[in-house]
């Protein structure tokens, strides 16, 4: 048997996000291992390297798998697609030594939170980005940014309920780039993120762009470590994980 | 009563196409209208630009329309969003003289196909995008479009049994542009289409990207005027109505 890594790009729209659960009847983890079990002949399960929400996508979410059957490795992209459905695609697989666990050798992730900033929605984007009406200010969003990359204490910025050890993480990047005229990435990289962090920070950081916090409010923000201060969490379908890194 | 002009931007997707027709349920035209006449609280008759097919999408169809209600025309657009569904938005509404009708008064339209030229399909672009496995050569393509724009006689580029009067038409320009490294457009600008012309202008370019036809046998597939002669007729998704430009 081997160890198979995958990498995946889905549109979550559809979809109860990425983990089997009760009651969840559609899920990616639970479509993708149905379409590996249908191609390996023998149920299959799979780990993913992070749990995205529902309505959430992925450009580069990592998955992987031990496989009973011979098939040569370039080839499970293609097959695995014929049994996938058009809204989640395998870009690339590769064989990987038997300990590699797609969640726990994680070293870092990147998410993108896409923002159209337009008086109209776009009917072709709607799906993939969170329409903000009011003209955000993107350079008070960037000096914003600013006081969130680093390694911080985010117990504001995790959605209430949560439970982890620790709420330390660190943010290695945060870049905000304008794109397309009408539209604000906020692309973010870190060690790992608190559950609905990344949209907390989003939320927080669009606040910023309409001048109703200051940099320095996102400072005693992080400081506080109250969710109450920080902004609202951004709608899920603005989000995009882009890409896992390893060791 | 005013003569209102409207803009439309809509993901063709999940509909018949624009016209109404018997026993098609889901057509723009009359999702529109619907929604018109909710606002009017009276029966609304839209006349449109242009008749997109099934799948087809459009960034700027135009379409008109008598209202009785004196809600102020720059409320319409927001009224009329509000009654319509997400795949369907107005972005501009006009007041035109009476006598303006948005398909007999159209001087030129512009049409953007699009084709995402890669070995994966994009699970965000799917629905609006041909994906063309084979390596298209972008140079090849300019050059076979030089043969196709200004006058001719386009019998070659329409669909069978469409039945006109004329089927000489003006190309003004014909632009092929590479975007984000793996898409192709072909945004193309006539007095007017003939059936499925654009999506046969498209097929056949992408026969040149591949290196099946020339330049010169293109000119030649024109001059035959024989639509067994031309390329395929590219899938619908691929195709947007941009532009519909008056006198």
């Amino acid at each position: 048997m081997r160890n198979i890594k995958i990498t995946l790009e889905y549109d979550g729209t559809d979809y109860s996000g990425w983990q089997i659960q009760k009651n969840t009847p559609h899920t990616i983890q639970q479509v993708v291992e149905e379409a590996l079990s249908k191609l390996n002949k023998k149920k299959v399960q799979i780990t993913g390297a992070g749990r995205t929400d529902a309505g959430v996508h992925a450009l580069g979410q990592v998955a992987n798998f031990l496989l009973d059957i011979p098939i040569p490795i370039a080839k499970i992209p293609i097959a695995l697609n014929t049994e996938l459905p058009a809204d989640i695609i395998c870009k690339k697989a590769e064989e990987v030594p038997v300990n590699f666990h797609s969640r726990h050798h994680t070293r870092a992730k990147t998410y993108r939170y896409r923002i159209l900033n337009d008086n109209f929605n776009s009917v072709f984007k709607r799906n993939f980005v969170y329409k903000v009406h009011k003209n955000l200010d993107i350079e008070l969003m960037k000096k914003a940014a600013k006081m969130i990359i680093g390694k911080h204490d985010f117990a504001a910025f995790v959605a209430a309920g949560s439970s982890v050890t620790s709420t330390v993480r660190e943010i290695y990047k945060l870049a905000i780039y304008k794109v397309d005229d009408n539209e604000i990435w906020i692309d973010v990289t870190g060690d790992g993120f608190l559950y609905n962090m990344v949209r907390i920070i989003a939320g927080t950081l669009i606040e910023a762009g309409k001048g109703k916090r200051t940099a320095n409010n996102i400072k005693t923000t992080i400081e506080n470590k109250n969710r109450k201060f920080a902004g609202i969490t951004a709608p899920a379908q603005g989000l995009t994980l882009l890409e896992v890194f390893y060791k």
